[in-house]
């Protein structure tokens, strides 16, 4: 049977039905004798979360390491990259002084990454509330010497979570600067999901040049609500205390595991998810998921006797999470030995249902993959109309590379996203599947037919 | 802007831009005000599990009654049916006795619903693997005397799931009357699920008039492993008990609430789901979801305040789960009355992304609904290809109505189907909600548009 399917494989072009086949070879394989499950619950139950310079972080490149050579890649290394080290330190306290009605009370918090902590003596300040930050610009002075509390909630009404979530992150990512600027001593985020509990969601800040570097945490929306009703009846004082910091960079790695191209070896064709995550839960969908379904789609090849006439690369990249050290530093590499990239596939929304893939590159290249919809549409992937590819692959776009996204079901992600919550058992098995499968499937096509 | 709405549905036909514009404002209600999930929190945590009979299941037929008047339907009535009455008394036990690597050990079980007990004195005997029917019939007088235990498996590959529980399923609705034939003393099934866990799934079985009725079991998917590899190694025996039993007929009650159309009151658009659920779990995905989406459907046309053309009935059908004697007698009695359902719409595959409308009627009523494919797109309902509608609507199709199924994604159905995990907890707002809206966008273009 593998001589047979080789033998396919060498004539120079393939019927509709032979590469549908060989789809469903792939589909059925996942779906049976798959990996990517069992590999995720080693990384997220043995090694667990793994921000970038940490223990674990170094941790899981040496398994994906182990795993891609296990699995007999013709080529497997590491790509070294400074990361930065941002570490949380102790518990943060957000602390509610004497109000009226509640007394003293705590909130549900995570420092944002990349803040800087408060230190021992804490800051004790009135709070501001704001719903964005146009508001605190029309504050302007009124903030100084106070904590500003953002409000801003993601819109409901949009299907798309990630555009609702692209809509409220900037308070998130900008909040603190735009605040401090006008000389605020702190800010309080209201945590960037569309859930209403009581788990507080981290996430990157950026802090602007000649800014001074102000505190940022973010409250639970249960929280954030409490909080809001509390400001609409009194003044009130809130206490946050963190431990945050940034430590010097360390040196870490993009893990990088490679299939020869028989025919082509020169076009590549790369594959991945983001190795690290936040310092909190299992970075289960985010993005463990998709490290281990990159994984999968180049073990697929292995496992069907599949050989490849591009070189396929599984590509484990660092830092996106705060940095996107690795992704930029897995670009400039290309760049300098003067790789060609054909296309590079990402999954970074989740071990969700699939539903689609987005790209990002010229109309001829999309239009192209457009016309494999109908490989995909029996097995419920069927969105190919969205634009955009990945955090991780943009880096390559300069180079004329068609970046792909991975698009499963969005409708969960930010109940999980940057949490405690994100952990392997929040993760369905066949969903992961679907999507390993999916990638799998278009690195099948990419391979047999390339782009022109 | 009521007003307006109203005005607008005044005029004899509605550009296709009109009627997006009002299923944006669908949508919109449900994820931004929708009540369906803390009406699926009442139903769930509140009342809980409703297996025809029970008291829960008159405490459901209650609750939703005041539900659907307190949102000021036209009428609220009870439609009366006689139900089965069906109770699985004390904890079932299915113990291995005397294995020579696990000792005694007892497995994780639920009786099969409408099967006999075995009452205390329970049934021991040899156990007999086999993977489906056909093999207790190649058999035949091999299995007198013995437990026959069918192990067959869902077929993974299959990307829908509902077609691979179709494959397995038979061995649970009629492994026992097909064992007892050859003097088989008692069954015992693999559960019915693609998960590979330790909850067992209940669901009903028929019994074959004229053959010995035999107690029936299903065991988990890990036990099920367990119990065929330890025969492959030796002979075993297993005592099985039982205390489950049918009671007399009980009477029971569909839920209807109506709105009436003002231009052609006579034909009806019907939604639903059923009310009864299986005795364990909440019965949340199966079918608390469906319910309180179609009383979501309905209820949106007031708070938009939409007057429909024609009567709009949200319908809780009772008794799905072991008789479907609640969808037979909406169907008898809409007949005798000879009322005039033009389509009728159930949602019951659970409360996740919705993905589709499947359809049971002709190929012009059917090829009408497609044409309306558009408006879904946006919201990521895409799939009109399926053919079938819902198990309580099927009744109607003699009499020419359109039987419409909401097609959610299955992935994540099979895990909790029939089981003591189906509650509150896994089920997810937003892909209930959307649910929801779908349905109500459904039956506001039916209403509009008619159905020639």
């Amino acid at each position: 049977m593998k001589n047979l399917i080789t033998l396919l494989l060498l004539l120079p072009t393939l019927s509709f039905s032979q590469h549908e086949e060989m789809i469903k070879k792939i589909y059925d394989e996942t779906l049976t004798d798959g990996h990517v499950y069992e590999n995720l619950r080693v990384l997220c139950k043995d090694i667990g979360n793994r921000l970038s310079g940490s223990p674990e972080a170094a941790a899981a490149v040496e398994y994906t390491r182990q795993l891609m050579e296990s699995y007999g890649f013709d080529t497997v290394y590491l790509q070294p990259v400074m990361v930065p080290h941002w570490v949380r330190g102790k518990k943060e306290v957000v602390r509610a002084i004497n109000s009226e009605k509640h007394g003293t009370f705590e909130m549900n918090a995570l420092a944002l990454g990349n803040s800087v902590g408060t230190g021992s003596d804490g800051i004790l300040a009135e709070v501001i509330e704001v719903s964005g930050i146009d508001e605190v610009n029309e504050l302007g002075k009124k903030v100084e010497g106070k904590i500003v509390f953002y409000n801003g909630e993601m819109d409901p009404t949009i299907i798309n979570t990630f555009g609702a979530y692209g809509g409220a992150v900037i308070q998130r990512s900008s909040g603190a600067s735009e605040a401090a600027k006008f000389g605020a001593k702190a800010i309080i985020i209201r945590s960037v999901t569309n859930r209403q509990d009581d788990i507080p969601h981290t996430g990157s800040l950026r802090y602007k040049p000649l800014i001074n570097q102000i505190p940022a945490v973010a409250i639970s929306t249960n929280d954030a609500d409490k909080l809001s009703q509390v400001l609409k009846e009194q003044k009130l004082k809130v206490y946050i205390e963190t431990h945050c910091k940034q430590l010097p960079d360390v040196l870490s790695y993009n893990v990088i595991g490679e299939l020869r191209g028989s025919e082509f070896p020169d076009e590549i064709i790369a594959v991945g998810g983001h190795l690290d995550s936040w310092d909190v839960g299992e970075g289960a969908h985010d993005d463990g998921a998709g490290c281990m379904q990159a994984i999968e789609a180049v073990r697929l090849f292995k496992a069907l006797g599949i050989t490849p006439k591009r070189t396929l690369r599984a590509v484990m990249w660092m830092n996106e999470e705060n940095g996107l050290r690795g992704g930029r530093e897995y670009a400039r590499v290309a760049k300098e030995k003067n790789e060609k990239h054909i296309a590079a596939l990402e999954s970074d929304s989740g071990g969700f249902q699939p539903l689609g893939f987005s790209m990002s590159g010229t109309d001829e290249q999309k239009d192209q993959v457009k016309k494999w919809r109908d490989y995909f549409t029996p097995y419920r992937v069927w969105d190919f109309t969205q634009n955009g590819g990945g955090a991780d692959i943009g880096p390559l776009s300069p180079q004329g590379t068609l970046l792909i996204g991975l698009r499963p079901s969005t409708q969960r992600y930010f109940i999980y996203h940057h949490t405690p919550a994100d952990v392997f058992e929040v993760v369905d098995q066949r969903e992961l599947e679907l999507g390993a499968a999916s990638m799998g499937a278009m690195m099948y096509l990419l391979d047999q037919e390339g782009l022109k």
